[in-house]
């Protein structure tokens, strides 16, 4: 605007201060306004740069199934001497019944479950090998002993591209120091999957509460919660759009943005995509250990200064965008 | 006394304070004053009778052996999107490892587990299946789904001469209502082992902490607790004492003890064989229902009467007992 005296296109802002809690009412809004929203891309910037002096575009995120299984056994906590042995313990079913939803090999044994996994190709393969990913240094910062995982690829791989599931919490019976010699009445646990392009959540979940209830000993009642439910994104990286937001970065930035992908989720991204129909360019301006959420959350003013100049060019760059 | 002027046998009394704080001076004690202690038989009330009617005698109890398994993955909670399949998430790995703990005929899969245990003899069984056991009334009164247990045996024996494995409780992670997508970075296991005559704590110990460490995925650390460690205690029912309590309780009560087992544990018991070589006779006075420790405790006054006949019976018929 003070170099040109106009944009060249035409921008619509959508600002939301709900997201810390969930975004309860964004569906219904973006429904109501689709048609004032419309537009050829979305453009944000929630995802960091590859590193300090890369920046990124996110062009793919992780949907997520989020499901609580509580198993009831006696009415309540009972003497595990006189009683042990002739009820089904709901501790140990739940163990039965989570161990048996991956196999040695890490992967998910729900049947179905990788069916419409969009293969990794052979260029993104390529494209994450090339990445300057310090594994060890990804380790450390988790403090675990091993980089783990599904059999057959690589750590980004399994991060960007795989279907995951994971237990997220675990509850119930006697939870305190020491020893107490029951037999829960119920044990709750909380577990995840989070899935990939093209896989179904609707499907998935289908497929994971026929799996559990198929698992789950007889002796015990299973309640079934699902907590939230949102598909995978992905956009095509070679659209007009993304190669705008690969120079306008190169620009803001003097260097230019690697692609990847995050494992997290935001449920906006099918949202638009449902909705208005355009793709979403993710351009990521942060430092990937900025705290986001956390302690000592910064945002450096290098990274203020090249992304405010990166998002001018992009508006230029788009305009002329073919 | 009122009677005869004087007792016929020599009586000692133990009576002990600290019980429900797990009496941690109690073998100290006996053993520094076993010599004062000496004696042919114990005799304690600790047990129930079998129903309203029935007194009984409780020849076996089960020992314990109680562990906790805290496993350990990154340094904090870590974001499942960003972090998922790239490391050992240690509520997967407590599930694999105790699920393996057990088969689907919930038979104990530690090796040498069932070596030592004694089998149940042909009159035992018998006797067990003579009693007036309601097993609907016993499903009922814990209110779970169906009874379920090692395969091969009934109700009673599994209650009272099988060892088992139970999960006694499951915490970490996100355990507060609703969702939170954590991979956690430690989750606690209680479990523990009711074990019965002549398995050896310390075998079994042994065996159970080279299973689970076997059991344990790569990327976690585990640490093992023991909170409790005691064997199983069994005494002869055919003993001049046993036969004695029998008829007393006949004489007590009008009508004969059964012969019972209990799948509790009581370390005293094998504490008293070991330091005085002596046999404990439990004799029940009290109701099975009579909610021993919880609220509304009672113990009936025809209880009170009959069973002060009986140990006064007791007392007489063991001076003359061969």
């Amino acid at each position: 605007m003070k170099v040109a005296g106009k944009l060249p296109i035409r921008v619509k802002y959508l600002i939301e201060g709900e997201e810390e809690i969930g975004s309860p009412n964004l569906d219904a809004i973006i429904h109501k306004l689709r048609d004032r929203l419309a537009c050829d891309y979305v453009a944000l910037s929630d995802t960091p740069k590859f590193d300090k002096t890369t920046p990124a575009i996110t062009y793919g995120t992780k949907g997520l199934i989020y499901k609580e299984l509580i198993l009831t056994g006696p009415k309540q906590n009972l003497h595990s001497g006189s009683y042990g042995g002739t009820l089904t313990n709901p501790g140990n079913a739940a163990a039965v019944i989570i161990a048996a939803l991956r196999d040695a090999d890490d992967r998910v044994t729900i049947p179905g479950f990788y069916d419409a996994v969009r293969p990794i190709s052979d260029s993104e393969r390529k494209q994450m090998k090339a990445l300057p990913f310090d594994e060890k240094a990804y380790q450390d910062a988790m403090g675990c002993p091993a980089l783990t995982g599904e059999k057959g690829y690589t750590t980004l791989e399994r991060r960007w591209a795989r279907p995951t599931l994971d237990v997220n919490g675990m509850y119930g019976g006697f939870m305190g120091p020491g020893a107490s010699t029951v037999i829960p009445a119920k044990i709750g646990v909380k577990v995840s999957m989070r899935i990939v392009p093209d896989q179904d959540p609707e499907k998935i979940n289908k497929a994971f509460e026929e799996t559990v209830n198929r698992l789950c000993p007889p002796g015990v009642k299973m309640e079934i919660l699902t907590h939230s439910y949102c598909s995978a994104y992905a956009a095509p990286t070679d659209s007009p759009g993304m190669r705008a937001a690969a120079d306008a970065l190169k620009a803001g930035f003097g260097k230019p943005p690697v692609f990847i992908r995050e494992g997290g989720t935001l449920p906006i991204l099918p949202l638009f995509k449902k909705e208005l129909g355009a793709d979403s360019i993710m351009m990521g301006f942060c430092m990937p250990d900025c705290n986001a959420h956390g302690p000592n959350e910064f945002f450096g003013l290098d990274d203020l200064h090249n992304g405010t100049k990166a998002a001018a060019h992009f508006v230029q760059l788009l305009a002329k965008a073919r």
